[in-house]
Parts: C-alpha cells; structure tokens; sequence
C-alpha cells in the first residue's frame, strides 16, 4: 500500500481493463487512447489499462500492447495490466508496465471454474511470475487481488481466515501489495472493516486496495469503511462499467465519478477533478454507443454550492 | 432517541407519507391499507404513514384521517404523520397519532420558499403544537425533522452552527426528538459525523433520526458514518420512492430494503425481515401502477448463503 497522509486516497481507475472486459462490444484502439488522455486529464495517477489474455477469449483486449505502449506516453502515470498467467505476465512486462496485477480467488469453487486452477496453484504462478520480474524486470510491482474475498456466488460464505492465510501467502510469494476485492457484491461494512484490519495488521504497508463493488448498493459504505481502517488505495470504474452486473441497474464496479465525489466532499484528497473526470464519459461513450453508464452524481449533477477542496492542486 | 442496545437499529418507514406525497399518482385508500399491512408484516416498528395537509394542496393525502385510523389497527407500531402547521397538528392528534413530525428547515431561502415562514417562525409553531400536545394530548411525541441540514439547493451551505442552534431552539420549544434530514442529498459522511456528534453532544436523548437522501449515491454510507456517532434510529422509503429525485434514477429517500440489508448484514439487528420487507413491493407497485421502483438488493437479489441475523427475532 502507498502511503499518502493521512487525507489523502489514491483512486485507481480499472474501467479500461474491468469494464471493457466486461462489455460485449470491442472499443476501437483510437477511441481506448482517447479515453485514456481524457482520464489522465482528469488527474488519475493509477490506471489499470488492460489485461494480458488470449484474445481468442477475449477480443476485447486484443490490442493491450499498443494501449500500454500509448498510456507509458503520459509521464507521472502508473500503468497497470492485469495477467492471469505466465505467459500474459511475460507479455505484460516486455509491454512495459508499471505494475503486474493478477488475480487469486480466494473461493476454490470459483477458481476452479473461472481459471482451472486452485488458490494455492494461482499463488505457485504468482512465484513465478515473481521470479521473472526479479530476474528480467527488477522495480516492476505485482499485486495479488484477491477476489471473491467478502463470499462467492458458487460457494457462499468464504471463510476470513482463509483470505488472511493467502494474502499472506501471495506476499511471501513476492506480491508487492495484496488488494482484497468484493468481487459479487456481498461486502458489508463491518465485514470490510475486520478484514482490512486484519489484512495490515499482518501485512503492513504489503496491504493493498480495497476493490469493492455497488451490486446492492453498499459500493461506497464498503469504501468508507475500508477508509476508517486506514485503506488509501481505491478501485474504480468510470460508469460503473463491468465488475459483473447482476442485473439492469445494478452496477458492478463502484462507480469511480462517486467515489471521488465522496472523498473530495469529506475533504478527502484524490488528486482528481471531478468535473474533468465526468467529462471522460463523453470519449468513453463515444466508444461503447448505447452502452449504459452509471453513476449517482453523474445523473443528480454537482450540488449548488459545491467546490472541490483539492481542485486547486489538480 | 430511543436508546436500543449498541447492535440494534430502528427504521422508520416514511415512504407512505414522504412517497405517496412526491408522486403524481394518488394511491386508493384501500391500496394504502394492504401496503401498510404488508409494511407492518415486515417487521417495521414505526411508520410515517402520512401527513395533514390541505387536501387541494396535496390530493394524494386528502384521507389521511382513514389511513391513521387502519395504521392504529396494528398493535406494536409507533404511528407518525407530518404536519406542517397547528391545524394540521390539531387534526392528526385528533386522528389518534402516536408522534407528529413537524418539518423546520434550516435555510432561510428553503423555509421561505415552502412554508413562506423563516426557521425561526417555524420554531413558534412548533412552541404552539406542543402547548397544544401537554394540553389535551399529553403523551404522543413530536420530532422536528431539520430539512435542509447538510445544504440547499436555494442557498448553498447550510452553516452547521446554525443547524446547531435550531435544534437546539425546536427541543426548547417542547420537540421530543430533533432528527437531521438531507433534503437535498448534499451530505458526506464526514460532515455527517460531526453534525450528529454536536446534535448528540447539545441534545443528548432528544438527538433524533438520520433521513439522508441518495441522490449523490452517498445515502448508505451517510447512514454508517451516523450509525459510527451512536445514531440508532434511520429513515428510509421502501422503493427509494419519495424525496425529490433529482434526476431519472437517482433515487431521492434512501431505499429502506437496502438499509436494511446493510445493517443485517452487518450483524445490527433491524427487527425487519428482509424477504418480507422485500413482499412489501409488491402492494407498494399494485397501489402506484406503473411508478418506478429503486433499490439495489431488490434488483440484485440477496446473496448466496445470506441469511438474516435478526430474522429468528422477526
């Protein structure tokens, strides 16, 4: 976990990998760079760009390469990718990302469906990927996300003790930072407290982002609360986009537009103006026509009145 | 404030009153009645179930004396309605209310606009209700609801001292309990925080309910940063119906089936059986045809393996 003071977040946007994932449609090379500037533009220092993955499975992703290559050109930005293996690690790297992302469920049930692998096998590829990194790519970070970390849609509840005991895992297997995501929708706030205490109590500044998501609408109480326990890094998606939606209206991913709006309104820094980053839609929809975005503020709009204590920094 | 133990919570169900009175639509006396059955069915202790107001001004509430007198056929439910003004208080403590809700807005431009009375001329109202109440109706509660407290449409920001100093003048002036509404849906939860620790700290047991909007998408976690300062009692309205939505989907009221869903899941006992709460819908939408619904458990769906903590107690 970076280490802002003590009012400040670091929001990173994961829209560009999580929603264009998610979404049926491809979003052009061009219309992704642009979105991409428009992100940048609003202040975001963290972007999540794309993921390293067949694209016989996932056409969406077919141009992660060239988006690297095009997000290394904006200075002072993280550029993240997420790699479910190995091979898309290796990919990732040669690329030039910042940072490695991948995933580890914490559920065997949902492992086992989504990547035929077992937890403790995922935490073997981490190593793995962690030898590559330090023998070919020193400086380059990794972080093991743990989803289905608050209970899994095919197995129900998931034991905490066992999120703590592969999160240690993952960071003895090289895991810069180990993250905690609410991958279904079924955190709650005193569920997100517990966990990431426990998480930095055993981890310290090892202790990653809080990746919650609004299925039923405790998106941003789960963010709070992660906040009170002391998390300073945050995953968004700009419109809600991806994260799984469970139904028409329900969004996945927390909506990043809110999120912002919620800490910049507590006095919160992110770094991110907000109306610069509502102004992102406009490129992102461009590129997904008819694809519903989400978000409360982006709908009801900034209330009368409303300054942004850190837009002066932005 | 009523002062339940640490791990329980009272919701106030207001969508009888503050949604049937926001909606074009007036729902058949007889719908009301099988919703309220179906409400109180639920779990649900206290309901504002309507408000006294002149019936040209709002036909939706012309028979409030009705739906008071079927609301008291239910034993165990602290029975509310609004009013606006003596004549309206004098005719809801004649229908045999258990508290009146009497509504002081804190920004001048507000109250001026609604009422056409300064805050402080609502006081005097409040003063001459409750002469009223000691008089002839010794016993049944009267809440001042501080509409407007976290800032206004009209005005901007509202000063919190002030917001200090009303409340302070309403339980003088003989409310019971003074609770805090964000009318406009402009409040964070650190603002939320420290306006219930001063309410608290100046009125002690007279410190009321947390009405908070989710226009901005904040509304679940305002209620957790209240919860956090020692609130215990929440208002919210099944369907999100109600409170001036400002925007198609942006629900105004906080919806009660996710508040609730955050507190039992939380392990905070509401006394509301979800599933039935949940039934409840289905009245609501056969009195107001056509009418639309919010809420992101009921669309998502309750979580594999959730099960409800308080719902043996229900």
């Amino acid at each position: 976990m970076t280490s802002p003071s003590i009012s400040e977040v670091l929001i990173s946007e994961v829209g560009p990998r999580d929603g264009l994932q998610s979404v049926k449609a491809t979003m052009p090379t061009a219309d992704k760079r642009r979105w991409l500037d428009a992100l940048v533009a609003s202040g975001l220092r963290e972007i999540e760009v794309c993921s390293f993955v067949p694209p016989h499975l996932m056409p969406q992703m077919a141009d992660a390469s060239e988006v690297v290559h095009h997000a290394l050109s904006h200075a002072g930005v993280a550029v993240l990718a997420l790699v479910p293996n190995l091979k898309g690690a290796e990919a990732a790297l040669t690329a030039g990302v910042h940072k490695l992302t991948l995933p580890v469920s914490v559920s065997r049930a949902h492992s086992l469906a989504n990547v035929r692998q077992t937890p403790d096998d995922m935490v073997a590829v981490l190593r793995r990927v962690a030898a590559l990194r330090d023998e070919r790519f020193p400086g380059v970070g990794i972080e093991a996300g743990l989803s289905t970390a608050f209970g899994c849609t095919l197995q129900g509840v998931v034991p905490e003790d066992e999120v703590i005991r592969l999160a240690v895992a993952c960071a003895e297997a090289g895991a810069n930072e180990v993250g905690l995501s609410d991958t279904t929708g079924m955190a709650n706030p005193a569920q997100t407290r517990r966990l990431f205490q426990r998480l930095r109590a055993e981890l310290g500044d090892k202790a990653g982002s809080a990746h919650m998501h609004n299925t039923r609408g405790l998106g941003l109480a789960n963010c709070l609360a992660a906040y009170d326990v002391g998390v300073r890094v945050f995953d968004g998606s700009q419109g809600g986009l991806g994260g799984c939606p469970h139904a028409p209206g329900a969004s996945g991913n927390v909506v990043t537009e809110d999120l912002v709006f919620m800490f910049e309104s507590m006095g919160v820094h992110t770094g991110v103006n907000l109306e610069k980053l509502l102004a992102a839609r406009a490129p992102l929809q461009a590129g997904l026509p008819g694809e519903p975005l989400y978000g409360m503020v982006p709908e009801a709009g900034l209330p009368l009145g409303w300054t942004q204590p850190g837009a002066a920094h932005v």
